[in-house]
Formats: structure tokens, C-alpha cells, sequence
């Protein structure tokens, strides 16, 4: 485990996302007074940082006992590790650059939950869930090859209730065992909820994109013309934001709806060789692959920046970006590599992984916020209503959605109207 | 009908009109070369204006005979129709402010359509269909008591194929229609498309609204706090617009996840009676009723406006008003009555009907383009697929959505990309 | 004079415009406590509208005497000439629609203020001020023919303090008397304050240039590209609020510092010949001529839409444009003709006439609040300092024009903070 | 000096500013061509980074022999000083980090120029002509004590003919020097260009003052109420661009006509301890001290932020904020220190210095683009026209203004009007 001398620096990054996490603590003051989870032993796998520390000291505010191991060796904040185990006693089995072997090792322990399994998981990519329902010596969960029997259980978790799932990669691979009959519980897909979808796309990703770029790059983006390839919802956040940062924005766009309402919120439109020969800055946002490739390196201009907004490095196709230039790449700043293409220089940032993560710091602590919330409603719900959610993967329930969007607008200090009877009356005659 | 010494006026309008309708042109260039409505007779009851005027000729163009009335006596643009009956030869049954007898005479005579009854209808209210399905002398529609017979068709117009219907009020008709068992044919309900919903509810009303509110007013809007009650997509398109012209908008909504995409794109959101407080204009487009009541109006400060974007008059409740004012409402300009309210002066918009139509022009002709191109799309549909839609009202197909707004992108002189068939595969197996 | 049966209508009128002009009640308040104009005749040929009537009541309220004729035979309000009369006795000699003799005896009567003069005029153009100082008889106001005599007054007004101009145009011609020793007194020109550029160029022409465009055509501006011709305070306005609205905007300029302005907050910067090609709106704002000509028009596609904005209706050739068309203009709706220009049709708002007026209503009240205050101050200031100004054509002081700035504020509910002494002194350090 | 085994990467870095910096490319290839400055001996004291390594090649480029040292030890990239030793053999005088003594030292031999002393110099804070006008040995360079002898030259560079001036400290100092007679020759303060104006603070300081305070907090601006404080050129920029993020934004100004135009703007105004109140996120930009203080501080709600973007940390009280505190400021992210006042978590970005600077990168590449074209222009001009500016600090004339924006736009592809001769005197006929 992590160095504990860490702990008081990580208090204090604990502290500074709790000051930008608001929703969540109304949730963690709640669950202190209503203890929806007492005795309950929750597992979970996710990203250890300040975020996720107030995450889990929600469910341990709610009467949860928590173990917690990384989703990522990568990602795992030692001070806050540090912390989670000093002050409130968590068994936290993580600590950032560890080996394969080890990092496998810590999620064992934590899916084992002391010993018992869990009654609850809480996944970002469903390792813990995947490591639960693997059989175990000779005794299959599926007793009769038609799928779960009701009632069942994975051997290693016979007290399971059900988990969370933080990622659309951790949904597709768990819906995956569903259809394959292999999933005995119910899982909540939190990303899927409508909050999230105009919080973390539209807004999480739309700054942190700009944001990744400009700290790559320092360039002034008055002025310049700024191209997003997709707009979806993500790029909207893009393109809106760009526009109010003053560049001039071109939507390229596969879809023609999508293309008309660019072109009526007043951007420009074009194909995306056309923008090739136009644009200052890329970014690729579609969430598809070869969206950048040869035929548009070779149209553009001196000086031009490409940066991908999208979850994998597919968008801008590398192979033909390495075999068009001439020479190798050149690294002129950190995370910015010049490709001379026919005399012009192309400029690539991080090795065009997804530019908020790879050049800032992805989501913004009150995305997260949301997110974890989510998280914690999830978690609750489960519990409070054990035969609700058949097993198989489940959107966030609407009531749920709309619960959090009232929450975060009371953190804000907003309260809004609600129909009369008589309105709603009227309202459902018009529906 | 109408005089037609006005065909000359009635020329320009439409010439006009047409300049504003880029993609019904391109359609009835394509009507003319395919002709596919050969030899068929249409009978529509529309807003008989220079727009509409472009649709008859699009449908001429593609082979069909028209008869032609209006949907309302008070939109009929005379010297329009003096136009299409001298240089077209269509029927055209309608005169501003004919009594209510002989625009009823109109309407079955359309609806007859030269006696051999019609094979397509277009309808803005839904009068014609159920016209057309009334009983007539001893032969019921239906046979047995359990719904259409299969290929029954109306009595009055027995080679019937189907119609289109351009508004919700006519929607909800028809459906109740269908929901008896009463509707024999396919109705494409045009409004219900998406590129409908995008280009004419934020556009459309979004424009129309500050436009209507600005003839009626003169008032400066920078600087100035205006509130609008409800973000759906009329909303949206009325705050953007309202931002954009300098004011400072504040939003109310019930909806919690709507209320948060306001807070999110920068608009400060309060419940009504907070907004009734502070705001200097205030406009409805909420769908629903009494939305504005005594105790908002109790509350406003001297000088505030009050302007209805919403269909029906209402959302501001006018009988709330005169109950709480000192003294009769006067006129201080057209379409403006001052009332007082505790001491302070209080504008009404044009009498709290929809500011858009009543104190502006409602939508633009590119508005009406894709809603009239849509018309023509749905009526060839209905043609060229007979089998496809079965009696009842639907939805406009989304490939007829996707081909209008590629159309529509087209006559701006913008073509979009299309996926490669890999990228295609990859989009699936995300999906 | 008005037909004094109107009074009841122009009252509401006046209440109207009241309600828009909170600065101007604010110092109608005080000037009736502290009647700073006891006694004064006021000769004031000013646009007899709703805004002037509560101008006119305010200087009345200051204990002035005055009389009121038109600026323009076209712009008078019967209405609310009538109130005046009715309700405040005032001397209105004005009528819509006279003919240029009555119009020219009307101002006579107003500049003899009842035989002895006045103490002050106020003028939209100059005309009181050229009337008083036309030589009378055989008495010169330049008894040595090197400038007027200190302490010279009109032979026409002995009395006379000074005066207030409205205009551009007014402000040149009396500059042009001064130049030639004819002028006696102090004029202040009020449109030159700096809360006048601010106010009524960027926000009442931006607002009202688009207002008088879209009365004319209705035409949808979200999606189109507008091209603004001229990037001073107005095209700024007009530029600002045509993004607002969702078109895409295109600037044309002169200066390159302004036309790099507006590149950097994001607009498209081209020649206006490269412009004709792809704009579907023009707005010419530049106060130059022939912005427009016949090589620009013989480059615009079908359906392009012109309008002047500027005070002239030189900006736009008209000479060109019938020499380029192919046959006569066609009036297609009121206000818009349309021309053929090589196969193409262009349309021309309001004969090129500046549209904000021609098309719409001009400036609204609100800003007119600001110039009328404007007008009151200068009155004031003129009176409570004598010796302030010399002879010749002032702008307003600046702490007048601060002052009528925090008048503003305070009618808005806004109050800003001030500068602590050291504050004040660590910025004249820096200075 | 730097280790030479440095230069290619400092070549790669000097490459990416080219790429950013075309302005002052035109102008290095002009220089190139006519070889203005052939001849003549160039001392600088500038920031030694790849914008200024562009700026030099573009003098040696047209002809000058070049010394250059450090404007301050800690902005020196020694990889840039060592490629402009390697490859252009420029007399480098500067390494990060050295100590006061050798930095003093290399500014000497700068000033030197090799012995014969500079025909020009270019200053960051007026180091090198402070330097050059120090007596030495016996003899004044005021002969007389009436102000420098025409034709005097300091002693210590007796062919100077003129120098340049980056900063507002810089001119300062300068023009006091100049007040006491001591300054001999032209200065060209470059910082006073309007086109320095308008991009380096508007857009320069706007975007890189919000870049600064995302990455030291990573904070979601969507939703937020940032209080900008100051709405000069710098405020303007910064409250325009958080709108653009999402943020409501609520200005606090002094002067009555700019706060005016933020209400106009559709911003919300209010005096600084009511914004206070309702903050989010704080940033000054004032130019003035004690903008933020006690009485502030104990207003703010849990969870502000505090960010300075005026030039220097006096805006924010640090000693106010100090004694408010409970407890001593804890670092709880890098460049945020949490104090707690009254019981709410207020964070200070780096220490209340220049976020811009200290937390992100400062001014863009394409913005010091213009700020080196201008120096390089400055330079040409003082050369060019040897009589032309007389003793003293002088702004930079128009007419190089307006042809740097030019050149700037004509490095974007554009191209502009050029009024006629017509036009020109019309124009002059009413200006």
C-alpha cells in the first residue's frame, strides 16, 4: 500500500474536490443520517483519486464497508490512498506504477471483500464483476445451460445484491456476459444517464478538450479557424466553446441533420477535405476511426494542429500520418510532434490519444461530481429495492436522472417551479 | 374567388416566396422531370399564401390536378390565389374573410375535387379527412363494428391512397379518428419530423417570437432582463436569440435536467415567481396553461412586458390579469395594453395570443420550405409505396428526415461525407 | 395645430414611452424640486414623438416656458401633440403632414418664443439656431467683421444662453457658422457623448438595423451569411446581434486595425467583392457612398437582400443597380423591390434608405432616454454655468456624460463602487 | 553561456514559434531582400525564448550584428540561446537561473556591443539605455543642464541612434529619464500600438488569464458565476471568453460609461462586495491595488477561487486575506492554497501573482507575433528616418499600426477594401 506519511497532503486534494463536489455531499450528508447501507460490504475498482475519495467516504458515511483497489496502474493517487486508509480506515489495495502481477493481486483481494465477497461492486471498465462470476472449481452458475437460474449467485459473492458501472467499454463487455447467460445480478450503467450525457459530453468534454490543446500548444485561438469533426455532443461542446474563445468554427459532419442544425446555430459547414485545406486547428470527435487521413494531411496548411477529443487513438489515422511525412516526427514542445507533410508541418498532440486526458486532466471535479453521485444513488437503490432490476445491465432509472439534476441545481442554490395538478392535467391531454 | 386583376401582385409575392424556398425548388425541378403524380387529383386545405403557393406549383409540376382551399379565412393571401388560378389553372376555392358559410362551401367543394373525390389530401387542421370520412347516405366505413375493413376506402372519395397533415391540433384528430376506427388511409404527420422540430421550433419560433415582441414594442433588448418560461426547443431558440441581442436571460423550467442544461449554457435559472420579480420581458412557450397568474403579476415591477410564444392564448392567464388590475386595460401602441397592477404599468402582447403569428408573421418562407418540401416528399412517398404505411397517422420516415435536411444543406451549397463502409462496421459495433 | 381630441391616445403614447425612459424621470423628479430653467423660454424643433413629450414635460417640470415645433413634417405624432397641449399647455406647433410653408411659419412661431426669444433652443438639425441668427434688419451680429462681439446675442434673441444639437448634420452646420464668425452662443452637441456612441450606435442601430430587415422580409436569418459593411460602432452592433440571431457573419472594413478586430472576435474578414459572392444579406453602415456598385451587384447570387443602414441612401448605388438590371424594379412586398441582375434577383429594403427607420421605428425609447437626458443636462448646464462654454460647438463634458451614465445604472438597479483615495492615487501614479 | 548541445532541440522549439509567428516572417523576408539594417550593431534585453529567437533572426536577416542577454534570469530557455549561437552566431549573453552578479554582467556586454557600443537598442523595462545614459567617468551628457545637447549621444554609445520599448514599466522609466533631461535619443514604446491594444490585451490576456486558471484547478467554468473585476481592454477579454465557456459572468467596474457598456453586453454589474457574495471564481484585472480585501474576503461563499490577472499582486490583499484566515494557508493542489475565512474554503491561484504568467504560459506565440513585428518595424523606421522622432518616448506612428494589422491579416489570407479617392473625400467632407 501507499506511503501513509502522504495522508495530510492527501486531506488536503481530498478537501480541495469536495469544495467543487456539492451534490455528492448532500447525498454523503443524507446517507450519514439514514445509513441506507449499514453492514453492507461494497468492492470496488476505480480510478483513486481526490474524486473518488469523497465517493467513498459517502458509502462509508451510509454504514458501507469498502475495500478499494485502481482501475488503472496508472491513474492512483498515493496521498490519496494515503488518506482513505488513515482517516477512515479503508482497506485500499492500490498504489500508482505498480507491476501487472500486483495490480491483478489487489484486485483479487478486493472482489474477495475480507473473505465473504461483496454485496455490492462498483466498476469503471467491469473487471471486479468479470472476476466474481468466473467459475470456481466445479461449480457453475448456470445449472442448467438456459442462463442464470433465479436466485443465483456467483460462487465467489454468494450475498451479491448487484454493481455500478462507470464506462460505455465496461457496459459493452457486461452486457456481453449477459447475452452470453452469465451475468447473475443487476448492474446500473451510470453513464448512460441523460445528466451525464449533458454534463460530461457537452460540458466535461468540451472544456477539457480546449483546455488539453491549449496547454499543448499555448496557440491563440482568436482568430484561427478551428474544425470539429463530429457533433455529436461532445462536439458541440467543442464548437460552442471554440467559438466563444473566438475562432471561427467549421462542423464536419456525417450525419445531415446534425450538419443543418450546425449550419443554423451559425457555423460553417463543409466536408472534411474541404476543411482540410482551410482549418488552423482539428478536432476529431466522432468516436469513429480514420477520421483524419492521408488525403487530408496532403491538403493542409503549414503550421496546422491536430488533436483528438475522441476515447481512442483511431481518429487520426497515425499509420498514414507517419507514412506521408517526410522524415520522423520531431517533438518541438512536450506532447506536440512536428510531421513535415509536401513541405507543410503538421503538428500532432499526444501522439493523438484523447487530448483531455493525455495533454490535461480529463473531467473536471464537478463532472465527477454527477458521475459519482450517480454512483452513490445507484449503489442505494439496489439495496433499497432488491427486486426492482432483473440481472443484466440497466440504464439509470429516469427518476433517478431527474433526482440528481435537482440536487446539483440546489447545490447551485436554484430551485425551479413544478406543474400544478392542473398543468400536468393539461400537459398529458396534449402528449 | 378572389380578384384576379391581383395575378400580377400575387406573381411577385410568390416569386418572392420562392427565392426564400431553395429545396422545394429543387424538388419540383426533380416533380418535372419524374412526374410522379401523373394523372392524380390533390385536394388541400391550407393557409392559402405565397409559400403554399411554391407547394401547388411543386405538386403541378409532378403531374397532379389541385383543388385548392383555405385553412382559416384570414390568411388568405387574395392576390396568391388570383395568381395561381391565372397562371396555373388550379382550383383555388378562397377569398379573405369570406363568411363562414362560404368557406365551408369551399372546403366541400375541395374536398370533392371535381366530383370523382380525391386520390391525396393535404391537410393544416385535419378538416378535410374528416370531411372526407363522413358518412355518407347508408354506407358505413366499416363493415363489421371492429375498424377499417382492409382496402376500405372513404365513400366520398373512393380512390383515396392518403393524406398529410401539416399540425399537431390535426394530429390529435386524426389519432382520435384512428383510435375509433374511423381513419381508412395513411396520414404522414409532417410536423413531427425532425428536421421540422430543429428548423422551425428553435429557428422558427426562436426568430419569430423577438420579432413579434419587437414590432409590437420597439423596446431595446440589450441590457435588458428577459424571461423565458419554458426550454424545450422553442425556448432554446428564444433565450439564444435573446442573449444574442444583449439581454440577459433568466430561464424557468420544470423539467430538473432541462433546468440544468439552461444553468450550463450560462443562463441564470429561477423559479417563476422569483423571475416575475426581476424580469423586464417576459415570454411563455411552455405548451401548457396558466403559467403567468395573479401572483406573478403582483409581483412584476413597473414597465414589464408579457408576450405569449406559446400555441394557445393560455399560458398567461388573462382572466388573472383584468381581475388584478386597477381600471380597464388601455392601448398605448398597437397589439400593447397597459394594465395596472399594484401601482405598476404591465404591457400584454397582443392580447396574450401567440406573439409570433399575431403581432409578427410567424415563420419565415425557409421556414416553410422544408415543412412544404416535406409536404411533397410525404405525398410522393404515399404514391410511390402504396403498401408501406398502414392507415393511421405516422411519422415522416427518417430517411425522408435525412434526405430533406441533405437537401436542405445542398441548397446552401454544402455537401457533407458520407462513412466508408469500415467505418460504418466500426459505428455498429459500438452501437 | 393637432386635433385635441387625440389628447386621450397621445397619453397613452407618453405613458408608453415613460415607462421605457427611467433616466429621464430621475432627473424630471429633481429638476421639479430645484427648478433649475425658472422662467426660461425654451424654443425646441425637435421629432414631435411620444419620447419628445416627456422631454418637453421634463424641462417644464425645471420651470421652463417652451415651444414646440417639427424637425421633420413626416415624424409628428398628432396624438401627442394634442397632450401636450391638453394636459401641459405647452405651445405645439406641429402637424403630420403640412406643407412647407406651414412647416416653415410653424418654426418662426417657435424661435419668437411669444415675441421676446428664447433664453434656449433645442434643435435636430440646426434650424432654430440658423432662423435666430439670420441678420434682421440692418443690425449685424458681427459689428467689426471678426467674429462675433463678446457678449453679441442674436438681434432675434437677445436673451439667448446657448443651445442643444441632436445631429451630425446639425452639429456640422453650426460648426460651419462658427467657422464664419456667425455663431454667438455655446451649442452642445449631445449625440457626441460618449454614452450616445455607446448606447445608440452599437445597441439602437444594431438592434433596429436587424429590426427594420426582418419587418421588411421576415426572412430567417439563422443559417444565412450576412455581410456587414462597415466595422465602426454600428457595424459592430449589427455584427454582433446578426451571430446572435445564427447567421454567419462576414465583415467588410477599410481600416485594417478594425477589420483585424473583428477577425480576432471570430467574424470572417473579406474584400466586399469577394462578399457579393457568397452573402445572402448585405447591410451597408460605413457613412461613405457607393459601398455598394454595379461590380458588386453583378456578383451576388439569386435572392440577396440589401439594406442601407447608414444615414444616407448613398451606400448603396441605386444608380447601378437600375443600370444593371434587366428591366424595371418589381415591388414584391412592400419595402422590398426586386431587381434581375444577370438572371439573378437582388432585393432592395425601403429604396435603400436607411432601414432602421425606413422599416422599422428607429431608436427605441430606451435609447432615447439616454439622448433626451442628454438634451435636459446640456440645457441645465448651460443655465447653472454661463460663463462655462464659449461661443461655438461644444461636446457634452465628460462628467456629464459619466454622470448621465451612473443615471442609467441606477434606473437598472445597478450601483457600482468607486475608487478609494488611494486607489485613485496609485492609478494617476501609473497613468 | 548555454550548452551548446541544447541547440537542436532549441531549434525544434524556435520552428514551432515560426510556424505561430508569420508575421513577423514577411517581415524577415523583406528584410532579407533590402537589408535595412546592414551594417548596424543591435543590443537587446529581452526574454530569451523562441519568439524572441524569431524576432532576432528577422534583425540579422536584415542585416544588424546582434548582442543579447536576459530582460530577467528565470524566462531564459537555454536550449533556444544555445540554437542562436550554433546556427546564426549570435552573441548570446544569457543562462536560466544565474546569479545576480553574472546577470548584471552579461547585460554589460551587451550594452558594449562589442566595444563600439549599439546604433540600437531594444529594452524589456529599459534596462539597456538606463545602462547607456550612465555617466561615465567626467563627462555629462547634458552639457549645459537645459535638457541633452541636439545631437548629443550617450557617452558610453556615442552612434545610438534610437532604441525600443516593450513594456509600460519600461516606458515609464523611461519618460521620467526623458523628464530630466538624461534621455538623448528616440524611443519607440511598441506596447502602445492600437494593434497592440486590441490583440495583447484583449485576446492575449483574455484567453491565456482563463488558461492559467484551468490548469492550476481544473475547474468546470459551465455554470459557474465568474466575477471579473475591471472591464478594460484585459477585463473585456477574459469576461467575453468565460461567457463563451459557460459561465455567467458578473463585471465590477468604476467607471459608470464601462459599466454601462458590460449591462449593454448583457453582463450583470454590481459593485464588488455584492458580487462578492455570489461569486464562484474571482479574477482582477484592474491595474489598481487592494481590489480584493477584508470586507470581501469574509462576504465569499465556500469554495472561492481568487485569480489576478493584473500585472502585478497587489490586486488581491494578500495581507488582508492573510488575516482574515483561520489558521495558515494550505497547499492543496499546485498553485492553490486553501485559506479558510469565517468557515468557507477560499482558494488564492499563485499567490496572487499574474495567473496568466504564473500558472499558464503568457501570451501566445501568434500574440508576441505582433509585439516582435512592431520591434522589428520600430527598429527599420528609427533607421530609416534618422530625423524623424526627436529625444524621448514616442507611441509607435499610425501608419506602422495600421500596416502591421495588414500584414497580420494578410498572413490569414486576407485582403481589404481600400476606400477611392471618391470615397476618401466624401469621407473627409464629414469627418
Amino acid at each position: 500500500m501507499a506511503d501513509l506519511s502522504l495522508a495530510v497532503a492527501g486531506e488536503a486534494r481530498i478537501d480541495w474536490a469536495d469544495a467543487q463536489m456539492p451534490v455528492l455531499a448532500q447525498v454523503r450528508a443524507r446517507f450519514a443520517r439514514e445509513r441506507p447501507l449499514e453492514g453492507l460490504r461494497v468492492a470496488a475498482c476505480l480510478h483513486v483519486t481526490a474524486e473518488t475519495g469523497n465517493l467513498v467516504r459517502t458509502l462509508r458515511a451510509g454504514g458501507a464497508a469498502i475495500w478499494l483497489c485502481a482501475a488503472n496502474p496508472l491513474s492512483t493517487q498515493d496521498e490519496v490512498a494515503a488518506a482513505l486508509v488513515v482517516a477512515d480506515g479503508i482497506a485500499v489495495h492500490a498504489r500508482r506504477r505498480v507491476d501487472r502481477a500486483t495490480y491483478t493481486a489487489h484486485q483479487a483481494t478486493v472482489a474477495a471483500a475480507g473473505g465473504a465477497g461483496p454485496h455490492l461492486t462498483m466498476d469503471d471498465g467491469g473487471d471486479l464483476l468479470a472476476l466474481l462470476h468466473q467459475p470456481q472449481g466445479g461449480a457453475p452458475v448456470d445449472g442448467d445451460g438456459d442462463g442464470p437460474d433465479p436466485g443465483a449467485r456467483p460462487p465467489r459473492a454468494p450475498e451479491l445484491i448487484g454493481g455500478t458501472e462507470e464506462t460505455s467499454a465496461g457496459a459493452l463487455r457486461l452486457r456481453a456476459m449477459a447475452a452470453r447467460g452469465e451475468l447473475t445480478v443487476p448492474v446500473l450503467a451510470v453513464h448512460e444517464a441523460d445528466t451525464h450525457r449533458v454534463v460530461e459530453n457537452r460540458h466535461g468534454t468540451g472544456q477539457s478538450a480546449l483546455d488539453g490543446i491549449l496547454r499543448a500548444t499555448n496557440v491563440l485561438l482568436a482568430g484561427r479557424r478551428l474544425v470539429v469533426i463530429g457533433y455529436g455532443s461532445c462536439g458541440r461542446g467543442v464548437a460552442a466553446r471554440a467559438r466563444g474563445m473566438g475562432a471561427a468554427v467549421i462542423v464536419c459532419e456525417v450525419d445531415p441533420i446534425k450538419a443543418l442544425e450546425a449550419k443554423l446555430e451559425g457555423f460553417e459547414v463543409a466536408p472534411a477535405l474541404e476543411a482540410a485545406e482551410r482549418g488552423d486547428v482539428f478536432v476529431t470527435v466522432t468516436g469513429n476511426r480514420d477520421v483524419l487521413t492521408r488525403e487530408h494531411f496532403e491538403r493542409m496548411r503549414d503550421g496546422a494542429i491536430l488533436a483528438n477529443a475522441g476515447h481512442f487513438d483511431v481518429e487520426i489515422s497515425l499509420g498514414d500520418l507517419a507514412a506521408a511525412a517526410e522524415g520522423p516526427a520531431v517533438e518541438v514542445r512536450p506532447l506536440v510532434e512536428r510531421y513535415v507533410v509536401g513541405g507543410n508541418r503538421l503538428h500532432l498532440l499526444a501522439g493523438g490519444r484523447v487530448v483531455n486526458l493525455a495533454a490535461a486532466e480529463g473531467y473536471p471535479a464537478s463532472v465527477m461530481d454527477l458521475s459519482f453521485t450517480n454512483q452513490a444513488l445507484a449503489v442505494e437503490a439496489l439495496v433499497r429495492e432488491p427486486g426492482r432490476f432483473a440481472p443484466g445491465v440497466h440504464r439509470v432509472p429516469h427518476e433517478m436522472d431527474a433526482e440528481m439534476a435537482r440536487l446539483k441545481l440546489a447545490s447551485l442554490g436554484i430551485g425551479i417551479d413544478r406543474l400544478s395538478d392542473a398543468q400536468a392535467a393539461y400537459g398529458r391531454a396534449w402528449a
